[in-house]
Formats: C-alpha cells, sequence, structure tokens
C-alpha cells in the first residue's frame, strides 16, 4: 500500500517542520501557515491532513510521546538484566528531563500543548492522558523498592510517584529556562531519591 | 499629582484586562487590541502605556509579583511570633500553589509569559530574576532547620531549595491541569517536607 506509506511520510514531515517552529520560536501565534510553508507544502495540502492547529498538536504530541516511549525502552534495555527500581526512576525521569536536543524539542511542543490545554477542556483530557500511566509504572517501582528493602515500608508509593512527576516536571521548566543546567537538574533529581531510597 | 494617580490606576486597568484574558482563554494569539477593548478603551490609549506586549508583560508580571510577596508576608505575619522553618516553608510554597482564583491567574500569566520567555533572551532574563531571592531565601529556612536540629546536617541547603521551588513549579501544572485537586498538592507538599525534616 504506496499510498498509505506517502500519508504517513507527509504527516511525519509536516509534525518535524511543527518541532522545528516551537523550538526557533514557539507556537505562540503559530498558523497553519506557517507550518505549512515550513515544511514546504501549500496550506491546502495541510488541512488535508490537519483541519486545525489542535489536531495537528494532538499528532505531533502522539508521535513525540511514541519517540519518548521508545527512548525510554531503549534505555531501560541497555541496563543489566532486571535493573533495580531506583535505577529504572533515575534513567527514565533522565529521558523526560531537556537534556538533549531531541528531549527538549519535545518539552517546547508538549508545554505548547499544555498552555492551549489549559484552557480547553477537551485538549485537557488528552494532555492528562499519560500522566495516570506513568504514575502507575512509578508507583509500581517504588513498591518493588519496597518489597525488596530499598524504600521505607511508611511510604506511599502513588504519592511518591506523583511527586515524582511533579519534580520532574519543575526541572524541566527550570532547565527550559536555563535556571538550571543539565548537570544540576540530573544532581537534584539523585538528591530526591538519595532521600527515597534508603540503600 | 492626581495626574500620576490616573496613570497608575489605568495600568492596573490595563493590567487587569490583560489577567481576564489568561484566565478565560489563554494569552496565546491575544493582541493589544484585545486587551485594549477587554480594558474598555482604545489601542492607541492602551499604547500610551505598553508599546507591545512583551511591555505589558512585564508590568503585569510584576504586579503579580507584588501582589505574591504581599500575599505571602500577610500569611507569615499570621502565624505566631518566630515560626518554625517548616511552617515558613509550607506557608510560602502554599501561597505560589494555585490553591485560589487570584493565585490560579498569577499563575496562569506567569506561565504565558514563561512559553514566550522560551524563545526570547532578553525576556528570559527577567523570568529568571526572581529565582535566585526565593531560592536563597528557601535555603535560609533550611539552614536555619539545620541548626535548630530539625533538618539533617548532611543536607546541602542550595539544592533543598532548588528541589522546593522545582516541586512547587510542577504541583502548579499539575493543579492547572486538574490531575491534582488543591488538596493532593498540599498533601504532596507535606510528604516532601516530611522527609525533609526529622522533626
Amino acid at each position: 500500500m504506496p499510498k498509505r506509506v506517502d500519508h504517513e511520510e507527509r504527516r511525519g514531515t509536516i509534525a518535524e517542520a511543527l518541532w522545528r517552529i516551537a523550538c526557533e520560536r514557539g507556537l505562540d501565534g503559530a498558523s497553519l501557515r506557517d507550518v505549512a510553508a515550513e515544511a514546504g507544502i501549500s496550506l491546502g495540502q495541510l488541512q488535508h491532513y490537519f483541519a486545525s492547529k489542535d489536531e495537528m498538536l494532538v499528532f505531533a504530541l502522539g508521535h513525540i510521546s511514541e519517540l519518548a516511549t521508545r527512548r525510554v525502552t531503549e534505555r531501560l534495555r541497555a541496563l543489566p538484566a532486571a535493573p533495580a527500581p531506583r535505577e529504572v526512576l533515575r534513567e527514565t525521569v533522565a529521558e523526560i528531563l531537556p537534556l538533549d536536543e531531541a528531549s527538549r524539542t519535545g518539552n517546547l511542543v508538549q508545554i505548547a500543548y499544555f498552555v492551549r490545554a489549559l484552557h480547553d477542556e477537551r485538549l485537557r483530557a488528552h494532555a492528562k492522558e499519560g500522566i495516570p500511566a506513568l504514575r502507575a509504572f512509578f508507583a509500581g517501582q517504588v513498591r518493588e523498592g519496597m518489597a525488596r528493602g530499598e524504600i521505607a515500608a511508611d511510604r506511599d508509593p502513588d504519592a511518591e510517584a506523583m511527586l515524582l512527576i511533579a519534580l520532574a516536571d519543575g526541572l524541566t521548566s527550570h532547565t527550559l529556562l536555563d535556571v538550571c543546567s543539565p548537570e544540576e537538574a540530573l544532581r537534584l533529581l539523585d538528591a530526591h531519591l538519595e532521600r527515597l531510597f534508603t540503600r
């Protein structure tokens, strides 16, 4: 089905154009026309794929979260067999933080989307979608750490998971603003984990 | 000097119009003309005070941070004389979190500004301005906690301060998105402080 491949390629090209704009000048005020120009296609061609800026953002976000999941999975695979929960949590949060260009771009698109979602209930539902899965994954790791005696038995796995997600988000903002260097963000993450894990 | 009072009043009216727009639909795409219409003045009148959207945002941010500082100060004054560092930290972060409408509005304007600052070095300098002062204030409280034997002596006050700021920011995003309720955000803050303070 060569037609289908073409469509996917075209969507990919459009998403990449959107990311370049997000990185260089942000999506505030960027129109479908701007994205079409950046992708080197006509507005009509772009509208064949995406009827609105929000549709395009939802697609770009889906792509980003797929790429991020793939990067985390690869990173965890590179660890020794059966890695300790502390390592899994560290590597996963490190992959979320904007420590390299790819992750920085992904974070900028996510923030552009987040800001729109604040004022649109339908978009908000999408923005919140990934969080329960991430929270459940982190809580599972905390539970595993407790079972191994590496985390105090009186911790609440669900609260610890949400704290880690909030911390990852806060460190992301401050790294994007150059308040924290990538190295400092990692050091702060380690300081937090050091307090969560008793050994 | 009645003229001066008029000017300040007018600036205040404009800032309030900007806040209403930020709250209702965000500043993404909101023009000077939109803000003038919301404030019930002409575009020309508005431009007498602010030549650009960014100038207006800088002013609105300054106002917000003044109001926030005043709220924190009042809140700390309401505590018993010489409050413990733990209480000071809790009350200050609680005042930053979007737990009520005023603070929610302030946070929305700050986020709109933050997103623009990501792509503009000059604005970024402004956005980062308040952080060293807040960080120094938090680090001072942590040091005080250590001196009182309430925080383990091996903690790094500066790192703990930045962790608290990052956590406050992350909890803010998740409260604005309705991932956390205001009550849950407070509970998570308490869980974090519970681990920082040994007694």
